[in-house]
């Protein structure tokens, strides 16, 4: 069955050979939909896709046409990153931009949902319960690996999902930055080498540097991820202890693996037995068409440490993650030990009663039709207010936007100038070891549209193309 | 002002000097503070120390006796560690401990308190005040150095202790654990020799074991604790990155430092420029006179960095530490954030809310109360069923009691032996690098003196016992 990442992906191949002229119409829903037998969301999503790459634009009751060229009408660069392992010293600037997060009015920088879209009243109804039926023991910790309840809750959740994963195959965590830690310490010592995303989320650099890890980066697509060619080659020349990605829903670049791509990188790593650190954080938010298993699902030696949580989809506060380790499950659970004695047996056991009727599902569906269009509204105003040569990279998972600004506007600048006006956005460089990305941005789009949003928005626009005018004059 | 502490040293020297004859009648209350001129509680503190102690005995509606000599009546043997540095190998060990607790009915293993002591339905109230104060934040992160109200109240606990903190010294943290290995990483480096108590916590020793640490043990009186002329020999002989101590109620022992101690103890260190890590635990859980100050009190130089936490007085479960890292405080507050972003704000918010209404200083004079009847009709109990040569430390801080056994007793059998009843006890091997104190066992006596608690001590004794008593007719 065809993907509408595999669909997109073949359209913008078509597009690319430039065999529809600008201008002209393109394939309608249906007729997509039956020439390559799929179904309409799936012809849909496909096309939305290359709607957010600005490849083709969508007129009123009349369907998509191919986008006039140039301007902002392609997907954010492939950057080549550097080939060789290299130290992490992103500490200092992780920190100074974490640090302006308290007092940001507008949090277009942190990954963190919008809280007035979380159910509040069932979570706290769900606490209320947990304490009551936990008595005097909903003060006490949950011994590692984890309230019973929340791993078979988990358990099921993984299968429905197409992973069979037993209760005892899953350690609770505080969050998953806890687990991604722990994951690193499991498969590596100091001084050894890790393959990472270009771009990849800060909290991996920094963890990377905390532990004095080396890190490759590996080339990375902005809309199909990690490249498992360069991965490939990578390996080759250097042993790596373990390579982190999310293949379901990348970060910073909302980039999604076709299936086919996530077989290889599997077996890739299987022949050359390198751990996969697989970061799903994203991977309750998929707007595509199932199945679109996650790595783990292909694990057969046990090599994947598979990471979630429930801080990109619920209650970033409640400090609730899990791994699935495979073969180093002995390890981390002792390393969770050691780090925090265990956790929050009532936050756990809450969390266990809000998957359990299905509250968890509902607000699912609910918080992805939000992120569609709140994705659509910042999408829209951002084409409007951003300088010619900006390129966007419109998500199909999680709720992240990566823009590419003309590439004399400094992604930092634009975000130390933003941080004086309460509006935080998370520069390129953050997500590089290299110092990379000088002039990308990440922006958090599970955010409601406000106006006050909305004119944050157009205040980030005009701070980017006042410092692209500004250079060309100087130019 | 004398403190008990001192005074019960002083009476101990008495004692030694054999200037009364066992059996023979013992000062009273009224006598002893008249003599010394200090407060009638100070007085039955430092003889409750005595009796602790074994060295004197109560007889109802007659006053303080001299101990018969020989049999239990003294004070666990202090047993001189190694005087080199060592390599930590206890994760095995207890994490095959840790991982006995669940399904535990008798806990004197874990150092947790009985959660049915717990103000458990003012802290569910704490949590739905606060869900309502937060609304939609109360699922979100409480970003390091973590919630400005309680760090506020915390610095106003501290102040009214006699140290001087602002709430900008503060950094929350999840749990003491975590605090623990934030305090060594900032200090340390792979490698680095720390000193530490002997015996000491084991969460110390297994951080110590993951951060590729060497330990030297520092002898310790079970009585007044660390011993600060073995740490000073120590100093001049290796170099060390840090000390960990807890002055004021150690673990396992329940040891506490005299006063003048802890001010040469600063001062030593403070000399030789090497960070004092301050694990004040169960510093809330004093039953002594003011002022008993913290080493943190002393510190000039911002060397100190001081840990507390709730999960020894009220909710483990809440993973609701703090550290007061003076002059490490960057380093801290960035390895907070690397560590797990931020804490739950909808805890720390309730736990302010806790400590501000007084609900904290009152559930924490009954929760003081209540240790000293249990700990008194468990050793009253232990006495009777414990075989002969058995020694008890009464700690007059915290709720630890340390037991050494007949030397022919191995701790760790017994420890195995009674987890198949489902009773759990903390052996000695479990607090020291060496594996030394073998024949010693930690109770933990936060635990409400049952039938079924006392009858499990029964149980504890009389296998202890037939150990002995095997180990004599092996002999």
């Amino acid at each position: 069955m065809m993907l509408y990442t595999d669909l997109a992906e073949k359209l913008r191949g078509i597009l690319a050979s430039g065999g529809i002229s600008p201008g002209e119409r393109f394939v309608s829903v249906r007729a997509l939909a039956q020439r390559e037998g799929v179904s309409m969301p799936t012809a849909v999503a496909a096309l939305r896709v290359l709607e957010g790459l600005g490849l083709i634009v969508a007129r009123p009751r009349s369907g998509y046409f191919v986008a006039p060229q140039g301007g902002s009408g392609l997907a954010p660069t492939r950057i080549v990153p550097p080939s060789v392992p290299q130290d992490v010293s992103i500490e200092a600037l992780a920190l100074r931009l974490l640090s302006q997060r308290e007092g940001i009015k507008v949090p277009f920088g942190a990954a963190t949902p919008d809280a007035s879209w979380m159910p509040q009243k069932a979570l706290t109804q769900a606490l209320q319960r947990g304490a009551r039926r936990l008595s005097t023991q909903a003060i006490g910790y949950s011994y590692p690996p984890g309230d019973l309840a929340l791993r078979t809750k988990l358990a099921y959740r993984f299968a429905r999902g197409g992973t069979g994963l037993g209760p005892d195959e899953i350690i609770i965590t505080a969050g998953a930055t806890q687990a991604l830690s722990l994951a690193l310490r499991a498969v590596c010592r100091p001084g050894d080498v890790i393959g990472v995303e270009s771009p990849c989320y800060f909290g991996v650099l920094l963890l990377a540097q905390q532990l004095g890890l080396s890190v490759i980066e590996i080339l990375t697509d902005p809309v199909t991820g990690l490249d498992v060619a360069s991965l490939a080659e990578s390996c080759t020349r250097h042993r790596l202890s373990a390579v982190v990605a999310s293949p379901r829903a990348q970060n910073p670049t909302g980039a999604v693996m076709p299936p086919q791509r996530r077989v290889e990188l599997v077996a890739l790593l299987e022949a050359a037995q390198i751990p996969l650190i697989e970061d799903d954080l994203y991977g309750d938010i998929q707007t595509g068409e199932a199945p679109n298993l996650p790595c783990k699902a292909l694990d057969r030696s046990g090599l994947i440490l598979h990471i979630g949580s429930i801080s990109k989809t619920l209650a970033p506060g409640w400090r609730v993650g899990w791994i699935a380790p495979g073969r180093f499950y002995d390890r981390v659970l002792s390393l969770r030990y050691q780090d925090s004695l265990g956790g929050s047996r009532l936050l756990e056991t809450a969390l266990a009663d809000f998957m359990t009727d299905g509250g968890y599902d509902r607000h699912l569906a609910r918080f992805r039709a939000r992120i569609g269009r709140s994705m659509e509204a910042i999408v829209a105003r951002a084409r409007g207010s951003f300088p010619p040569g900006t390129r966007l990279q419109i998500p199909p998972s999680g709720y992240l936007l990566w823009i590419e600004l003309p590439p004399t506007v400094s992604a930092l600048d634009v975000a130390d100038r933003l941080s004086r006006e309460n509006i935080s956005v998370s520069p390129g460089p953050l997500f590089s070891p290299s110092g990379g990305f000088e002039h990308f941005l990440r922006l958090n789009c599970a955010i409601e549209p406000s106006a006050s949003v909305l004119a944050a928005l157009d205040r980030i626009g005009a701070i980017c193309a006042q410092r692209a005018s500004a250079a060309e004059k100087m130019g």
